[in-house]
């Protein structure tokens, strides 16, 4: 099974967030699992899974297709980090499928959508081609209104397609990593520099953990501000300590935590994993889940 | 599908348990998920499933026939309280099965066993026959050692089998009932008045929550004492708000909680509840689960 998470930079047209999602679903053997829109974001998050290479392809192209002519980001602004019309699409290997698979299917839509639109396509994580570009924090920096310059640099010439900005739609980026849990959490506070302080504190980079990545976003329609969190390995960096940190940071303030937030999908071992944790359960097992175990039970009958 | 949870007065004897637990498997049809020992309780929870009715009646006979001529009560000793060698049979609807079905086979083993056997039979529950008879701590209450006397009472008198207590095997009590988490917190004391006053405080029947039932147990072997918990209703009284409330109760005697145990199987919804109220999730759906997502979305194209 290959997964698809196309991040759009459109998250407050209903129009055009509608048709992105009628493209993917009309694809043959394509399943779309999750649509996530965020206005403050102006960001859209689509899930989608295929148990064929080219099939999923497809559904990216028909995403492309449908989102590029409706989404200028000359005229785009929202709270949330981008570079491209589809910001960046990472294929994700599920049970039955590798890494190395999710790599080439990168690598061809990759191609294929440079060609098809005129559009510089970085690779990025698991389809990096150079080291220092595997990172996307770091392709994305300066952000699109950077990118006209970044781009002339010859360590920022594209994977695929020209070293020109496209007009409207940017670049993008296109890659295969693991699963990932992109999870943020919401503060009780219209200070910025709150989350500023908690992104600081839990993110890996700057000296927290190891598999986090943070920004600092301000929820204006909410009157909050956001610790927007991805968590690259949730086996070895679970949720419940991202959020612990971050809820001890802003304490730290005088904030509470209002709410949080899966964008996207979450693997349900990570969801045990809190519960687990909380509780303080000994020697958890998946298996001690009856819908887990039954159908592990009659899974052994059936072959 | 049908369960049934059987709990045997045998927490200690590794060939009994064995034995019963080949009994359960041989039984064409019929999956037995899991079996938990405990040796201070000197009880063991079998828990299995099967989509036909006579299918589970008939691996009921079987660990009624194999446990019943190794188990002697009146040489056992358990921290748990009970009545019979199989001392309670519960059978729970699953998906695609009615509580009216689960009565029916209640009262079909329960007739039969009492016939096989020449042991009394208490119906509880949804298959009570009295409003008085439905809960299962006033059925048990005396134990094994005061029954002969309790059985004399015509209030007492066994819905199947003789109104004399089975010599070795005492009296059995089989019901229908919704699916509950029998759930156990490990405290760091060996003052048993510790785990009473906990006790107290979170069952509903002394003022606490009204889906809970709870026992304190003494832990001898580990040193520890437990509060032995059934939730009846996870959607009402979740497992976070009962680990809660004894949580604070033992604290106030300067006592921890070193950890807790799932006795048998806990629903995954039950799991996730836990991580999204800790997590302070907005808007939680079991469709935010990847897993549970992708069962949706490839059952729809199936049929």
């Amino acid at each position: 099974m290959f997964e698809c998470v196309p991040n759009v930079s459109e998250g407050r047209d209903a129009s055009t967030i509608d048709a992105i999602a009628e493209a993917v679903r009309g694809t043959p053997g394509v399943h779309l699992l999750n649509l996530h829109s965020d206005p403050d974001h102006n960001r859209s998050v689509f899930t989608y899974i295929s148990e064929s290479a080219e099939q999923i392809a497809e559904a990216t192209y028909r995403l492309f297709a449908t989102a590029l002519p409706r989404i200028d980001l000359r005229i785009h602004h929202g709270a949330h980090p981008r570079v491209g019309a589809v910001d960046v699409v990472p294929f994700v290997p599920l049970e039955g499928t590798t890494m190395a698979a999710c790599v080439e299917v990168a690598e061809r839509v990759g191609e294929e959508l440079a060609r098809r639109h005129d559009l510089p396509i970085y690779l990025y994580e698991h389809a990096a081609r150079h080291e220092y570009r595997r990172e996307l924090p770091v392709i994305r920096s300066g952000g699109f209104e950077q990118f006209p310059t970044k781009i002339t640099d010859e360590r920022w010439t594209p994977d695929f397609g020209p070293s020109v900005v496209h007009p409207t739609a940017g670049v993008s980026i296109v890659g295969a990593r693991v699963p990932l849990i992109a999870f943020n959490m919401q503060l009780g506070t219209d200070r910025v520099e709150v989350a500023q302080a908690c992104a600081r504190a839990v993110r890996g980079i700057s000296g927290g953990l190891r598999y986090v990545r943070a920004l600092p976003i301000e929820l204006k329609s909410k009157g909050l501000v956001q610790v927007s969190m991805n968590l690259l390995d949730h086996r070895r960096t679970p949720i419940q300590r991202a959020f612990a940190l971050v809820k001890e940071e802003a304490e730290r303030y005088g904030v509470a935590v209002v709410s949080s937030e899966i964008v996207g999908l979450v693997p349900a071992a990570a969801m045990y994993e809190v519960a687990e944790w909380y509780l303080r359960i000994g020697g958890w097992r998946r298996e001690m889940v009856l819908e887990e175990k039954i159908r592990l039970a009659t899974r052994d009958t059936s072959g």
